[in-house]
C-alpha cells in the first residue's frame, strides 16, 4: 500500500461525519453504547447508525443500508461478524470511505480461519486503497473535538483533555477501562492498534510528528511490524517530541502468549533495547507508567545536568530516592555554600541534601511558614538540576496552604524539572493536594520510585536530543 | 547489655502505665498528641503526662517530676532536648522503668557532638539494664490495644488492625504517614526504630516470632547492626512467618545519606543479599511493597507448585502478567482438557491460559452470569498452582455481583492463593470493589506486577520452607 500522507490519517481523529455498522441494541458493548459515548463527548460531527433492524438509537435515525446514507462519510465504525467485515468494508470503500475501525472481533488472534480472513481483509483494503485500524479494538479517541466512539459501556466518561497520545495493542487504554480524570492523566489522542493488521506503530508515529495537541507519545506494544522502519521514524519523531514505550514479550513465555492476543509476532528484546537506545525511545517497564511518566514532559522543562536535589518529610524516602536515582545515572548534589547557609541559619546542619524538613517543622515554630522561602532557595541554588520534593500533606494549621503558596510562585517561572511525591494518613488530603499542584503544572508521582524514574527518563532524553542536535551538554 | 526475654519486650507494645514528659503545648508534634493520640486510640492503660509548666492535658493531671508519679511505670516516652535525655532516663530509672522511647532528636544523625550523647545514653543505658527505642523515631503501636502513642498530629487516625508487623528506620510506616485504613492494610504492631542506638531488628524479630497478633513481618532497613545475629534470627524467625525486608543503601551514594538519615553503617547490598537467600528473607524493592506485598500471606494459602493461572478480561496485561511471572519463576499453565473442553463449550478458544474474558463477555449474553462457574472451573483444575485474576470494575449490569458471589464462594475453602488486580473508569468503583473481596479475605494489589510479585515471593517462600523442612515439594 502506498504510504499515505499524515493528514489522510486525520479520518480516524478528525471525521466530519462516521457511520457505525453494528447492533444498536441496549447492551454494555457494540453500536449503541459507540452513539451514546459520542453523544456525551459532545462529538460535533454527523453519526449514521447503520442496521436494517433499528429505527432510532439515541435520537437518531438508523440507516437501513450503506448506501443510503445521504452524505459523504469520513470514517466507517465496523462492528459485526467477521465473516461479514470484509463485505462491508467493499460497499463503504464504494460510498467513497477510506478510513475503517474494525471493532469485531474473531480474527488472528482468534484461530487459523480468523488468521485467513484477516489477511483477505488487509488485501482487499490494499486494492481499495482503504487504511483500517483493528480489527479486534476497543478503537480511537480524541480529546480535542469530542471524538470518543468507545464501544464498551462506562467509556462515555469525560476523558481528561492533554498532551499525551497513546497507542497500544490493548483496549486497556480506552476510556472505558482507565479513570483518566481521576488520575488527572490528560491525553489528545488514543489509538488502540487491536491486531495491527494495517495501521500500525509507525503510521501512528507520522501522523503524532505533526500533531499540535500532541506534546508526548505513551505507546503500548506486543510486536514491532517493520524494525527499520520503527527505528527510522521513532528517531526522526524523538527529535521532536518524547517517544515512550512499554513492549512486552520480554520473555519467551510472554512473547508467545502476545501471539495469541493480537496475532502479533515478536521481537528479540535486546534487538528491541538496542533499536530504541539508537532512536531515543525512552522504554518504560510497568503498565501504570504508561500514564503515569508522560507527565514529566508535558509539564516539565528538561534537565540541564543530572544534579538530582531532594527535599523531604521524611529521611527513609530521601534515602531510597538516592538509591533510585543512581539506577538512573542522577546523582545527588550539595548546595552552594551561600544557600547552605541560609538553611543552617533556620535550623542546624539544615543546609544539607537531602533538605530534611522533618526535623526542622518539629523544632522550629514557624518553619511551616517559610516552606515557600526554603523550596525557593534548594530551586534557585545553581547546583540543582532537578528537584524531587516530598511533602506530607497533614490536616492541621497551614501546612497545605503554605505548599501551595510555594509552588504558585514558581508556577511558569522555573527553568527546572521539579517532581513531588505527597503522602500522609489522609488519602483524600493527599490526592486533592496532588490535584492542586498538578493543576499549578507540577507533576505529582504516585510513588518515590515512579518521581525519580521519571526525571531519570527526562535526563536520559535531553542528554540524547542534545547528542543528535551535536551540541554538547551545558557547563557544569 | 544481656539480651532480655521476649516478653520482658513486651513493655513496649503492652504496657499497663506509661509515663510522657515533653512539653504539652498544642501542636502538631509533641507530648501534647501522644496523649490525644492515645485517647483516641482508646489505649486503656493509665497514662502520666510530667512537664512543672503544665496542670492538665486532655483532661490529664500534669506532674511536675518523675518521682511524684504514684505508681509503677512500664514505658516512658521522652521528648525533650537531647542533652537532657540521658538525666531524665536515670531518674526513670531510679523509678524501675525498664523500657524507654526516645522520640527526641539531635542525636547520631544530626553532627558529632549528637553522636556522643547517643553513645553515652547507650553506655548509660546498660549500666541501669534499661531498653531503649530511638532517639529520633515516632516511636511505636500495637493494634490489639488500642496502644497508639504517635506524637504527631493526625497519627491518631485509626489505624487498621491485621496480622502484619511493620518495622523500620523511619517514622514514615507510623500512622501520620500512612493512610492505614484507606488501602486496607491491616498492623499488628508498628515500630519505628530511629537510630536504633539498642533496640534493632534482631530484637524485634526476636519478639515479633511469638507474638500471636502477627502472622507476618515487614521491615525496611537502611544498617543491619549484626550480620550473624540477623542471620540467625531471621532464619528462625522465617521458619515460622514470612520476612519480608526493604533494604536501602544498595548503592554507594544511597549508603552514604543513610549516615546522615540515621547514623546507620551500612553494609555491602551483596553479603545482605546472600544472607537473605540463607535465611528465607524475602526483599522487596520499592517502598509502597512493604505495605502491598505482606497481603499474600496474611490471607492465602501457599502456593504448591509454580504454575500460574491467568484469567482476564484484557489480553495486554495478562501478556504483561506472563513476562512478570517468569522474573519470579512462575510459568504460565495450561488447563486440563475436561476444564478447557467445558470453556470451550462457552466460546471458542476460550480455555485457554489466560483464560481471556474480554471477547467472551462482548459475545455471550449470559456470560456475565457465568462469571462464578467460569472462576471456579479454572481454580479448581489441577494444573493450576496459584491464580491471577484481572477484573473489571464495570457499572453497568450485575456484573459487580457476579464477581462477589463468585468470590464469596471461593472463601475460605480455597487451598491456592488468589490475588486480584481491579481496573476500571471509575476509581470510586475499583475500590469498593477491591474493598469488598479484600473483606472476604483475598487481597487485591495496586497493579498487575504487584500481584504476580506477591504470588512470586510467596512461591520463593514455599520452596524455601519446604527445603529447611528438609520435605520436597509435592509431586505436580
Amino acid at each position: 500500500m502506498d504510504k499515505e500522507s499524515p493528514s489522510q490519517l486525520s479520518s480516524f481523529f478528525d471525521p466530519r461525519s462516521i457511520a457505525i455498522i453494528g447492533s444498536f441494541r441496549e447492551e454494555f458493548f457494540g453500536g449503541y453504547v459507540i452513539v451514546k459515548s459520542l453523544l456525551n463527548a459532545g462529538y460535533k460531527g454527523r453519526i449514521y447508525p447503520i442496521n436494517p433492524a433499528y429505527e432510532e438509537v439515541h435520537g437518531l435515525k438508523v440507516h437501513a443500508s450503506i448506501s443510503e446514507i445521504p452524505d459523504n462519510v469520513d470514517l466507517a465504525i465496523i462492528m459485526i461478524n467477521a465473516r461479514s467485515v470484509a463485505k462491508v468494508m467493499e460497499e463503504f470503500a464504494e460510498k467513497g470511505v477510506k478510513a475503517v475501525v474494525v471493532v469485531s472481533d474473531g480474527f488472528a488472534e482468534r484461530d487459523t480461519e480468523g488468521a485467513l480472513l484477516q489477511e483477505e481483509l488487509v488485501a482487499l483494503a490494499r486494492k481499495l486503497g482503504v487504511r483500517i485500524i483493528g480489527p479486534n479494538t476497543a478503537g480511537v479517541a480524541n480529546t480535542a473535538n469530542g471524538f470518543n466512539p468507545c464501544p464498551y459501556e462506562a467509556g462515555y466518561y469525560t476523558i481528561r483533555e492533554g498532551l499525551t497520545a497513546i497507542c497500544a495493542q490493548t483496549g486497556m487504554i480506552n476510556p472505558q477501562a482507565f479513570p483518566y480524570p481521576k488520575l488527572r492523566f490528560g491525553v489528545s489522542k488514543i489509538c488502540d492498534f487491536g491486531n495491527k493488521c494495517d495501521l500500525d506503530e509507525c503510521d501512528m508515529l507520522e501522523y503524532l510528528e505533526t500533531d499540535p495537541d500532541t506534546k508526548v507519545i505513551s505507546m503500548y506494544l506486543e510486536s514491532i511490524r517493520d524494525g527499520q522502519r520503527f527505528l527510522d521514524i521513532s528517531r526522526r519523531v524523538a527529535a521532536k517530541k518524547p517517544v515512550l514505550v512499554l513492549k512486552s514479550g520480554k520473555t519467551q513465555e510472554g512473547a508467545k502468549a502476545s501471539v495469541s492476543h493480537t496475532g502479533a509476532i515478536a521481537v528479540d528484546d535486546k534487538v528491541f533495547e538496542a533499536a530504541c537506545s539508537q532512536a531515543g525511545v525512552l522504554r518504560l517497564a510497568e503498565f501504570h507508567e504508561l500514564f503515569e511518566l508522560p507527565k514529566i514532559f508535558d509539564s516539565q522543562p528538561l534537565p540541564k545536568g543530572n544534579r538530582l536535589g531532594i527535599m523531604s518529610f521524611t529521611g527513609g524516602v530521601a534515602v531510597l530516592a538516592i538509591d533510585e536515582g543512581a539506577k538512573f545515572d542522577l546523582a545527588v548534589t550539595s548546595l552552594n555554600p551561600e544557600t547552605a547557609e541560609r538553611l543552617n541559619s533556620i535550623f542546624p546542619g539544615f543546609g544539607e541534601i537531602p533538605v530534611d524538613m522533618g526535623p526542622v517543622m518539629a523544632a522550629v515554630r514557624d518553619a511551616f511558614d517559610r516552606c515557600p522561602e526554603i523550596l525557593h532557595a534548594v530551586m534557585a541554588d545553581s547546583k540543582v538540576d532537578a528537584l524531587f520534593n516530598v511533602l506530607w500533606a497533614n490536616p492541621s494549621g497551614n501546612i497545605v496552604k503554605r505548599y501551595l503558596e510555594a509552588y504558585e510562585a514558581l508556577s511558569g517561572v522555573s527553568s527546572k524539572p521539579l517532581v513531588t511525591w505527597v503522602y500522609g494518613p489522609s488519602a483524600e488530603l493527599a490526592s486533592e493536594l496532588s490535584g492542586r499542584l498538578e493543576d499549578m503544572g507540577f507533576p505529582v508521582f504516585s510513588s518515590p520510585a515512579s518521581a525519580i524514574k521519571a526525571l531519570g527518563l527526562a535526563w536520559k532524553y535531553a542528554q540524547w536530543r542534545n547528542r543528535i542536535q551535536g551540541t554538547v551538554c551545558p557547563d557544569r
